[in-house]
């Protein structure tokens, strides 16, 4: 096996995510901002709702795992108006980039514990936090299709 | 940097896939027979068609990518009955972990035309399966909820 064969690397992990988070901002933007907060099926939670979990995992998380630090899930953050929802996704997106790249290769197998409950290796933790947002996005789908609104293709990962 | 450090290997990626397969299939399951066939929201295809593109993709493509043909995306396959589409997850199960086990370390950075139109990194390939499988699950949960059914847990991932 050649050393350097690898399945990906950090930086290719790191860039398959923030196109997901690419995609995951249109989602939130084809809301209407009423929709965004009351619109729901079945009893689940509204798109909003959804995404602040995302908030309150994908930068606190990622801080967490490099500074090493035992922080609480904390889903405080309760913006009104899509606008404050999207200032702070944009800010995650610089906090992932900026913390992502602190994260050695080795670090990946190691294992952590994650506010204090989830202990698994790294890798798991972080594809958790991309897979998570795949399926509360894809929910958003059905709730924009619900709507009458064209969601944005799946495929598509560039801003 | 430690030669043998990784995100993640092949082996831990087929895992980290088959345990989400594991998870659609419970989904599967959990549709009343008529619902899985016929209901749907905003004019989406109903879950069983999801579903038959999911078994579209993944081990036609594994063969595809092993055996280097280059064959065409085929939905012909269109069971009538729950019992059906179980069995051939099933035995794609089987097909899934046949092929990738054959896909070499290095081969995941290679190119692949997928389907004839598709061409990315392998690994770029095979993040898309899981991804859109994810995406599709995430959107039969919420049919599951519309019709008063608790979907199985998300992070449930073994049999």
């Amino acid at each position: 096996m050649n050393a350097t064969a690898t399945v990906l690397n950090s930086q290719q992990l790191l860039i398959h995510w923030q196109g997901h988070r690419n995609l995951t901002r249109r989602v939130i933007e084809a809301f209407p901002e009423k929709d965004l907060f009351e619109f729901s099926i079945g009893g689940m939670r509204p798109f909003s709702k959804l995404t602040l979990e995302l908030l309150a995992i994908a930068g606190p998380a990622l801080e967490a795992i490099v500074d090493g630090i035992n922080n609480v899930f904390d889903e405080s953050f309760q913006p009104t108006t899509k606008a404050e929802i999207l200032a702070k996704w944009d800010g995650h997106t610089e906090v992932i980039n900026e913390y992502f790249s602190q994260i050695s290769e080795e670090r990946f197998q190691e294992s952590f514990k994650l506010f204090g409950q989830y202990e698994f290796p790294v890798y798991q933790n972080i594809l958790y936090f991309v897979d998570n947002e795949i399926h509360h996005r894809g929910q958003g789908y059905v709730y924009l299709r619900a709507l009458g609104i064209e969601p944005p293709f799946f495929w598509e990962r560039e801003r």
